[in-house]
């Protein structure tokens, strides 16, 4: 039981250091990069507050388990910032072998069970496929744009994105598991974006 | 429609201010204090991890839909460190009628049938008195200690606390919610304070 207890603590001391990476969205008030932990935590507050704009068959609690976990392997990987000159970097076959690397030895951490249950949650994120995975993927996607049009512009400015590229980086995806939000959130993006 | 996924945007861009309320514990490796939105995140994933540490009859999801909100009203009032000398001011009546007016403020911001549900579990979490308030509270507790054993005293150095003044204002309390969990962590925090 000893031994159990202390790999679930060896496990969440490890997950601290998710706090330490750093995105490329910045909080809303500009005045900082936001990290990957707080960024889960909100993430898992959207689910909880737009649970009505999932599409049918989504278990919320399930969407936010797997929020909780979602960015866990960037501890070791980094966060891929979607829009950075390294974007093609996103998803690439090199990113998710790292990825899977990472989560075997961050998940493997854990009592079998536990990380078990928690790589296949991650797994299933990753793959995009389920009602769940697929409006965890929206939520993802949508926040950081919310952020950006707060925070005046943020990583858009940045990289200098323009309003086509976000609509075919970020759009599709979030009107794919909550399409009512992204007429909402593409409303206010085209008038920040001045259209 | 449009009014009320403006009023969820509304509350999710404000809770983004969580983000920078700052804790009297550190991160595990003492580089900087930890916030309470990232804190609110580390919990939820201790429930998630920490599940078979629970008493009966707690429900792990409704855990962490609690501790997602738990701190929300720190927005308004800050985070009053249990070990500071400001400790007393840790659950006064003051602190409790503050935190009820941020309440008000900041659940108010969304529609009435999701902000009366979040202000409900809300006030769950504050009574302490249902199963997964005790469990979710126990979390609440261990997690400063863990971080602090990690960081090589945090928060005990800064304010001179002795292990009897946590066992007091900490152990009872993790204990309620998690007996198991306390007695192995009681022994770390023995160990680290050498005895």
């Amino acid at each position: 039981m000893s031994g159990r207890l202390a790999a679930q603590i060896a496990f969440l001391n490890e997950a601290d250091r998710l706090k330490q990476v750093l995105r490329a969205t910045p909080l809303c008030d500009g005045s900082r990069s936001e990290n990957s932990g707080e960024h889960s935590w909100h993430l898992a507050l959207y689910a909880l507050v737009l649970a009505d704009q999932a599409i049918p068959g989504v278990s919320i609690d399930r969407v936010i388990r797997m929020l909780l976990i979602h960015d866990l392997v960037e501890i070791d990987v980094g966060d891929v910032p979607i829009h950075s000159a390294n974007g093609t970097a996103h998803g690439s076959d090199a990113t998710r072998a790292a990825e899977a690397v990472a989560a075997d030895r961050i998940f493997g951490i854990l009592p079998n069970d536990i990380g078990d249950d928690l790589r296949a949650i991650w797994e299933e994120f990753e793959a995009a496929e389920t009602p769940d995975a697929v409006f965890a993927k929206s939520l993802d996607r949508v926040q950081p744009v919310l952020q950006n049009i707060e925070s005046g512009g943020g990583s858009w400015i940045e990289y200098n994105v323009t309003l086509d590229q976000v609509e075919a980086r970020v759009g599709t995806k979030v009107a794919r598991g909550a399409p009512a939000l992204w007429d909402h959130v593409r409303g206010r993006m085209q008038s920040f974006f001045g259209r």
